[in-house]
């Protein structure tokens, strides 16, 4: 069964990191979610990393705010996509995070995405493993539709509105 | 055999985009380069991304400078991963191509990776095909210690030159 | 009738999209607002942009938030003048929103407002239009007019504050 | 005949301009290229701006950089349509320029094209004056013709190199 | 006697220009406090400043928030010294309001202040009427004075305090 | 005699610091101009400060780069204006120097012009001291005319350019 | 006994401080915390500094926002380590405050944390002072197996929750 | 004897990285100069900073630059003294690498200096070792002296100059 790991550095980061796990089950994927820091458990956070693979983890979406280490750290000791999901500070809305992922050095990428994008974690994660799970593939194809859907039934609703005006 | 499309917005991009399709060969990973734009030519980016999939295309990198919207326009026809690669700008050392690549809605992810990541595109593209190609995480694996042994003889030359200092 | 189509990528930007509608209103225009996304529905967009001209829209006022790409794909399938309307975000007020319009590549202007900018969104529109309906340019003449003796109102009520302080 | 206007705050500007001046002279639009400064010359400024439209001037392009106060004073004094052109300076490429011309107060908007866009900016004006003469409509569309053929050229000469590499 | 301009580009900027005016007033400095909008009422802004030092005006304070040109404009038509008073905005905090009015062109300084230092205007505008006023450079000496008893009495207070802890 | 201090935090900040001195010449100002660091020489910079005005000096300048704490180390011991003149830097083209001179707290103000504005920091300071002494004010006129000849000139050369062309 | 200075700008910033002196408290570091003012008793600042370490004071940390110029002006007039605190502020989340500390130019290091970091100040100076104490550094192991402990309990905690989901 | 370990993520990070070599050279303080990459060699890394404190080091300085983890990792494993050298990149001059540094969560500090600022952070090592040795104390206060000095000497050379001029 299709499995990905969901990492946070702080049981707080939960919240932004929420939206990734019921998009994964919403996907039939296995989901282990831990809170792991780089900082504060740096063993427990290579032991997973090194491990994963062999525990059956396909992706791993690593969440951290401020100077967010931990998505590079989990890359050093993986050769699994590593998904960067930065978490919203204060310092101008999580540049610091953002920067902090996506600017690894070359030879350890980390797939990020926007700040605060959970969602987007989990569906990122969903397209890599359709890669080798088709069934994951068709469901994709069906959320696309459906979103499409969706955004037609507000272009709708917003025109009773407007003629309401 | 595993297969990823590289396109980018203009042809002046080759430069950053090289080294992914460097990397990818050196994985025994078939590229197709394509100069394709969200902007100049809508069509054919649409074309493209909507058959990318029947064309066996596995995964998509998206390289482009400042309002960069191809990886946005090529992810909204297709559920297959797309790699977002900003170029660097005159704007803050690409800051506008980060943030209008990695900044997407939800629902639509975009893998982003560093300004000028093409290296770390290719290879983000590589551990995803992995998951379909276990030969390619073998590669991986052996490209990781390569590194690791490259950094180890670069500490080495340098206590030989601080030596002689 | 002079014709402003205004689409927006979600439907909860509408308080931004709302002054421009009314402003709109104001000088005579006749407005087609949308929910339209660039993500979510590009076939609507493409659709809609490819006929706009047809359909007798004059000017597209586009407002999208974070890599706000509404606007560039809009621009991509018409020459009709696309506006850009930036919506604020988390991420430092809204700059993404506003780089990821504003810093088009050559050959695809989007005329770019400030962000949150509804009103003057609506008014350069009206603007473009006074180059074909003249009533219209007589009526932003006279807003003009409102708004410096509104200014002037202002003025004159801060000195009986200020007197009274 | 259609007629924009080009204004520079110092004649340094002229390289960033050039190109605007070049598109519209392609487009068959008559130009008016002028070095008028806001805080040098602002009774020049003042002049020119109220008496543009009696001079048969149907949009007024202002490029400025820095503290660029150009457009919005121009702005100030005229309701023809305004296209802000900011200059790239040492301040985050740009970006000082940019953020003093987009974020007008509501009621007087400035059209922004990016940092350094002369060519967007040229147009802009043009896809404006289309609204009123339907000949340059037809140029527009033949000019976005070429760009695309231009893209699949460089992309046919891109497969060319990428077989010889 | 003494007197100091203090312009606003709008009266919703009150809020932050009227701790100048508390200022000058400690001071014993006249103060002329008008609502005048660069872009709104271009004419009352260029005959304001064009008289001002007629009128017995010594400085002018000018408060202003996102493209923020009431200072240069006010500037361009007088040399006596304009301090600029950016107001806090959602960008960034303020950031296009002070680089719009810190980064004048040569030729045309503005003194500005830090972002909402309504204060520091007022302070900055009395140091320069010391240069005329002796009587003013004494009370600027004995507010200094008062300032660092002021410090030392918190400073005595948050001992106290600690002991309580 | 009309007197102001220029003051920078490093030698190497002189040609940033020059055209402020060649400014204020040009005004007949006499100028007291030294390299004293906020950092290395405190006990300079607090001597300096403290007897400036006894030594008939009317306004500091103080230019200094990245943590620029020259003007607010100088403000803190004197009334007389300070000037503060941001160094460029590699940081974001001078925002480190510009924030950490213009961000002074409320009661000790720093007059800041744009990054390396030398020029507006001499004639800033020309303004001041014209409150005292006319002839200097007179002399400001005449500038602010010539500033607005050269503009015309350089107009009129354009034209002359353009028709070459 | 081991000694450490905690000094802020301002006595608003004490909620940013309070976290440095407890956890010094924890480490058994005696504390003095002032209210000292680079600017406002540059005096006392010099004073302090000059004499800190005659005072049996070990390392200072100083807590300022905006132009926060504390830990410049301690550390011109001492060899002792000096913490700068950056106090968080409305631009760009306090940006300007990290880059006032933190810049400092060449001489004159100043140790910076994070935005709002004061547990951090306290642990950095409990470092330093662990250099000298060889009783703190064995508490600081036992608080870093503590914080382990914390995310292994937090972990443990969440996946009862997830459980219970 | 005084020892402190320099690390850099790169070979290539040794110009910025020797500038801290010479400095705590020169206050007779022991070298250990090591290319260690927290994401490449991340046992070697763990290895490094678990056994420092073990093998004599004192302090350790980590220079990195853009997702610069390698200050994090090193604190993650020791509770001596981690200082962060970020090195300058294209990105907004080094912002990335200041943010990834400076911004660590709470429990983890790095003594962060300014970008590039290798003698800085060899000076603030010396200051930190002073606790212990007080013959670096002395030469810190020489340092000091001389740093006065030769500021003293660049002050009269320009008097030099400038009478020339």
């Amino acid at each position: 069964m299709a499995k990905v790991a969901i990492l946070m550095g702080s049981k707080s980061d939960f919240a932004v990191v929420k939206p990734a796990v019921t998009t994964l089950k919403k996907f039939g994927i296995e989901t282990e979610v831990r809170v792991i820091s780089a900082h504060r458990t740096p063993d427990a956070a290579h032991a997973f990393a090194a491990e994963a693979e062999a525990n059956g983890i396909e992706a791993i979406i690593c969440a951290a705010g401020k100077a967010a280490h931990l998505g590079g750290v989990i890359a050093a000791y993986t050769t699994l996509p590593v998904i960067g999901l930065p978490v919203k500070t204060d310092m101008m809305g999580g540049l610091d995070s953002l920067l902090s992922i996506v600017q690894m050095p070359s030879g350890i990428p980390v797939a990020t995405v926007g700040v605060n994008g959970g969602e987007n974690a989990g569906l990122l994660a969903a397209q890599m493993l359709a890669l080798r799970y088709p069934e994951i593939g068709e469901k994709l194809k069906q959320f696309k539709k459906q979103m499409a859907e969706k955004i037609a039934a507000d272009d709708a609703a917003l025109q009773e509105e407007l003629r309401a005006l």
